[in-house]
C-alpha cells in the first residue's frame, strides 16, 4: 500500500451489516484533523443495518448491495468491488460484516482488507465468541484487527487488545469490555496502516517505529 | 480439597524433569513465613534433572522414579501416586514434568493436580510455543496454571498471565518474558488453592475474592 504523506488521506470503504459500533469508532476518528485516514464509502448488505444512519448522520457516503438480489456470491462481490473501486476505496475495513467472503474478493483486495474479530485469535475464533470464552474458563480475551485472508478469522495480525475476564461475567457484560477496546484498536490499526507503518511478511506482521511496552497482567492477581 | 487454615500448611509435591525454575518460584515461596503451602516431595523421572540440586540447596525431600526403569505408564505412575501419597502430598504440581500422564493418573489426582504452561490456553498448546506464537504474529501471549485432565494442555485455569510479543522478538527473548510471569502464577495459584478459594465448576474454576482489576492492554500501542 502507498505511504500516505503530506496531507493526503488513505481513502477506507467499511462493509457493515447491522448497528455498526466499530464503524462509528471509524467516523469519529475520521474527525480528528490530522487523522490518516477517510471514509470514502459505507456499504451495507441490507437495507436495514443501522451503521446506515451513522453514516449518513456523518456525511459519509453510503450504498446497499443486497447479496439476495445476485445470483451467486461471485457476482454480489464483483458488486462490492466494483462500487469500492468507483468511490476509490483503496483499504477495506470489515465492521461486522455477516457475510463471508470467497477467495477471489480476498486476492482481489489482498493485504488491502482487514477484519475485527472479538477474541485473541488464535483462540475463539467463529461466532458466539464470549460465550465460548466464559464456559472454557479463559482468564483473559481481547480483540484483534488482522489483515483477511481466505481461512475465517485468520491472516496476520496487525493490534490486539486484551482484557481479564470475571468469575461473574456474562456474555453481554464480557462483549462490552471488549468493545470499549475494538473502538480503540480499529481506528489505531487503520491509522497505523495510513501511515505506511504497517508490514505484512508472510503469517506476520511488522509495525515501523512501534513504542515497546514492557508490561503485564495477571488474573487473578491474588 | 480441605480448606487449609490456622496455621496448617497445604503439602505439595512438583514433579520435575529438567531444571526446575518453576520449582525455584514455589521452593521462595515456600520460605515466606506465611505462605499457606509447602513442599513435601520434589520427584524427578531422571536422576540428571537440575531442579533436584535446588530442591536440596532447600533441604526439601528428594525422590528418583526414573521412568524407564518401570516395564508400562501404569507401573511408572502407580510409583508416582505411591511416593507422593507416602510423603502426604495433597497437590500435586508439574513443573516442566516431560513424561505424559494417563488417565488413571490424572483421575486419581483430580482436581488435586496442577500444571503449567507458558501460552494463554487455549492458544498454542503443546511444545516449541514461543517460536509458533512469533511465528503466528501473536501480539500477546502468556502462561496458564491450569487443573490436569486427560488431554493434554486442557483443564480448568486457576490462573493466566499475558504478555506482549514485540516485533523484534527471538524465542529465547519471549521466553524469558514468559517465565518471569511463570514464577509469579505458579505460587500464586497454588497459594489460592491452598486458601481454599478456589472452586472447579465443570470447566472452570471460580476463585473467591478475586480483587476485579479492570485493566486493558493494547499491543502495538500507537
Amino acid at each position: 500500500m502507498a505511504a500516505v504523506g503530506s496531507g493526503r488521506r488513505l481513502r477506507i470503504g467499511v462493509l457493515i451489516s447491522g448497528r455498526g459500533s466499530n464503524l462509528q469508532s471509524l467516523i469519529d476518528a475520521t474527525k480528528q484533523a490530522d487523522y490518516p485516514a477517510e471514509i470514502g464509502l459505507v456499504i451495507a448488505n441490507t437495507a436495514g443495518a443501522y451503521g446506515l444512519e451513522r453514516a449518513r448522520a456523518a456525511g459519509v457516503a453510503t450504498q446497499v448491495i443486497d447479496h439476495t438480489a445476485y445470483a451467486s456470491r461471485g457476482a454480489f462481490e464483483t458488486a462490492l468491488s466494483e462500487a469500492l473501486n468507483a468511490s476509490g476505496c483503496e483499504l477495506v475495513c470489515l465492521a461486522g460484516f455477516m457475510r463471508l467472503l470467497t477467495e477471489p474478493f480476498v486476492e482481489a483486495w489482498w493485504d488491502r482488507l482487514i477484519n475485527i474479530h472479538p477474541s485473541l485469535l488464535p483462540a475463539f475464533r467463529g461466532l458466539q465468541v464470549h460465550e465460548r470464552v466464559i464456559a472454557y474458563g479463559a482468564r483473559f480475551t481481547g480483540c484483534t484487527v488482522h489483515f483477511v485472508r481466505p481461512a475465517m478469522d485468520d491472516g496476520p495480525i496487525v493490534v490486539q487488545a486484551v482484557v481479564p475476564v470475571f468469575d461473574d461475567d456474562d456474555p453481554d457484560r464480557l462483549a462490552a469490555r471488549v468493545l470499549i477496546e475494538e473502538h480503540r484498536i480499529y481506528p489505531l490499526a487503520v491509522r497505523l496502516i495510513a501511515e505506511a507503518r504497517v508490514r505484512v511478511e508472510g503469517a506476520r506482521v511488522r509495525i515501523a517505529g512501534a513504542p515497546r511496552d514492557d508490561v503485564s497482567l495477571i488474573n487473578p492477581r491474588a
